[in-house]
């Protein structure tokens, strides 16, 4: 397959050049950043594109891959309806072409969601714990609120009791946040990266399903994943989620 | 829900019966032992028996259950597939009458060992540690032995090359035992009950799954699952897992 | 040695008399509990006493031993400064008589919290995070608050920088409970019984101290070293801390 | 304080540089690596000298920084009995001149194994659970083997009973490698760094002590310790442990 990256000089694109030229099925045939002429992704036969820019470009970039017949895998972030809604417009008139917008590319960041909230029903009391460095800005992290999002939902679906709770007395905080009915609690910690732990019960057993994000180049295998995938994607596909194929 | 229970006054059988009373949707209507007569199952108006009892008389216990047309949902051991076959027979002139025949109650850790097997094609690595009491005789377990054997069946289907290992030196038993090519490790720990965790990893990022066993009484909402899901179940059913919907 | 027991026939106390049979260097003399006897101890011959009894008895049963020279393990609660002194008082008349008052046993537990607070000025960052049954009404629970009081006076006695922490977005609570500038989490799941983990983080690396309390009998062992040891500490004694060795 | 490092070019050395350069209290007055000129140690006017570089080079170095009456801080390995006992020689010609020798540098590594072998005659059982990259040479880790020799050293001077163990059947290596009576088990798995868990058990309790390594620049506060230390410390000194000031 060749594949071209734009956003390439950026800390996330470079490790996706190097992923994408140390896999014996892709090849690297274009590194664009901004100044670079984007008319090389057609000139160098690319037929996937990866695109982490920026969401004042990202536009104009899938528009030219679109035109041209390029499939595209999106890790830029600015996505709203209005955007996901043009590109359908796009893509209708482009058949055959694949287009995956992703806000997260680590796999197994998308495991531990799932699995937390097909198994969420089954259990008396869930709750999450997310940790990471302490120069973030916001607490929970939006994965945290994401997964508790899909543990209520899916608690909500299968009609599961709220949760066991008889906390009378106390410190303020000490049971976390509310998220729709799933307390968060989150840690920052110096030395640590990105972790997330979500906590299961019933009597007699717990169930713990927890993620460690150590390193960048967690997010280069869903990337690769998705850049085999996309030739079979026509359309748009929302999330890295629906390439996972569970049963 | 009216429910007898055969084998009432062990350890396991006793806990079920409490379950039985505690739950708002089921009735304990019997509870027979050694030396009791099962008949009176039949005269309590059972719907569904609970039979933790012995291999030597499991088999009399069903054809007694189903002639009667009482669904029966059975954690007693030593069904090879010329008793599978028998209960078939069985079965097959009683219509409306399910059977459940489950090794393992415990919903975590049916649970633990789909996650593992669905999640192991996705990374490069996975290996399982397992964590008991000092007084168990078999090591590795035999969940954590069942869970090595899933991981590697969904890694041939999926194609999953050999997991990568450059240990060149070191001392014997190190890496673990080798079950169909996953690592097995198993520690014995006095304090410990019954714990087990799954190890995947790829560039950058780890998914851990962990069950622990804390209580006895951690197989009584698998059992309690089983008896309001057996109306549903026609005809002969293996394995709590059918029973855990998910998709 | 001949133990004698006080409050023989509660939940702990009778852990106590099976722990004390078992040993093979302590004998059971005198099994007490409300309504019986408590001239027993002194006829039995008993040269230690362990009492697991009420606030409300708690001082008379440890005059009379005091007064017939009968060394006192007590795990009993509701010791003020003003009953600690009554003690000393007592004692200073009974030469040779040792009593040891801890309000807690667990050796795993007093171990977590003493490594935790020499560890703490090693690094830049420590939180609590504890684990309970969903019963529990106390939020954070007193070992956690005791614990995160520890740490935070090792830090200022070192000198340690306050915490690093970046949050300026989020939702109340995500952060925890603020104990002396420690931040303290507390989760509540069924299934779980008491366990507790306290994370610390300096660039690059982190160390973890864990404590997991699984069954009622985690005190037994450290109300047994307490009886060994009492004969060697003549006086008031309070906490299990000074009779762990550690250099 | 003058700061000096000799392999500065390394990757090590240059974690070490920006270390010293971003410390309010130490400054970075020389860089040396092979083919530098020795001498600008002593023109600088250095204090102390960080070195890690080659068992080859290190002797000279040293003789170098004694003669010029300046403090060594080194992480280079392959220091034999005669190695230390030259150094010792030199050493008592230069009266308060510090040389410390460490194997590692990691506070939380250190911490772990001293932990662990306090810890370990108060439990019944005590294993340890190595984790790293699948690219290690050795299984298991230098670091778990001699955690495990600190442990059967401390319970052989508390004459600690044998750990039970009843396991009769299974299969070769579940139970890990024998090292001194402690079972040792190693993990390797895509993703992870270096990462080690002790795990100590007693009736009804555990403790864990577990160091997560995540990043190379894990061992620069230990080194930055060492500089600060040294200049209280004549002579010479083996291992950051007597640095770290417990009680």
């Amino acid at each position: 397959m060749r594949v071209g990256v734009l956003g390439a000089r950026g800390k996330v694109g470079a490790e996706v050049c190097r992923a994408v030229e140390a896999a014996p099925d892709t090849e690297l045939v274009a590194s664009i950043d901004a100044g670079d002429d984007v008319e090389e992704l057609a000139r160098s036969g690319a037929q996937v594109v990866v695109d982490f820019t920026h969401p004042d470009v990202v536009m104009d970039n899938l528009r030219f891959c679109i035109e041209h017949g390029i499939h595209a895998v999106v890790g830029t972030t600015g996505f709203d309806q209005g955007r996901l809604d043009q590109l359908e417009e796009w893509l209708a008139e482009a058949p055959g072409v694949g287009v995956l917008i992703a806000p997260n590319f680590s796999i197994g960041a998308i495991l531990m969601m799932r699995f937390a909230a097909e198994a969420a029903p089954f259990f008396e009391s869930v709750e999450v714990v997310e940790l990471h460095h302490p120069d973030k800005a916001d607490a929970p992290s939006g994965t945290a609120r994401r997964t508790a999002e899909l543990i209520a939902a899916a608690r909500r679906e299968a009609g599961s009791a709220p949760m066991p709770d008889a906390t009378s007395t106390g410190l303020d905080g000490a049971r976390g946040a509310d998220v729709d009915g799933v307390r968060v609690h989150g840690l920052r910690v110096r030395g640590l990266v990105a972790h997330q732990e979500v906590v299961l019960g019933m009597p007699g057993e717990t169930l713990t399903i927890r993620h460690d994000s150590l390193d960048r180049v967690s997010f280069t295998p869903g990337v690769m994943l998705a850049v085999r995938e996309i030739f079979t994607r026509e359309g748009l596909t929302v999330g890295l989620d629906s390439l996972l194929d569970l049963d």
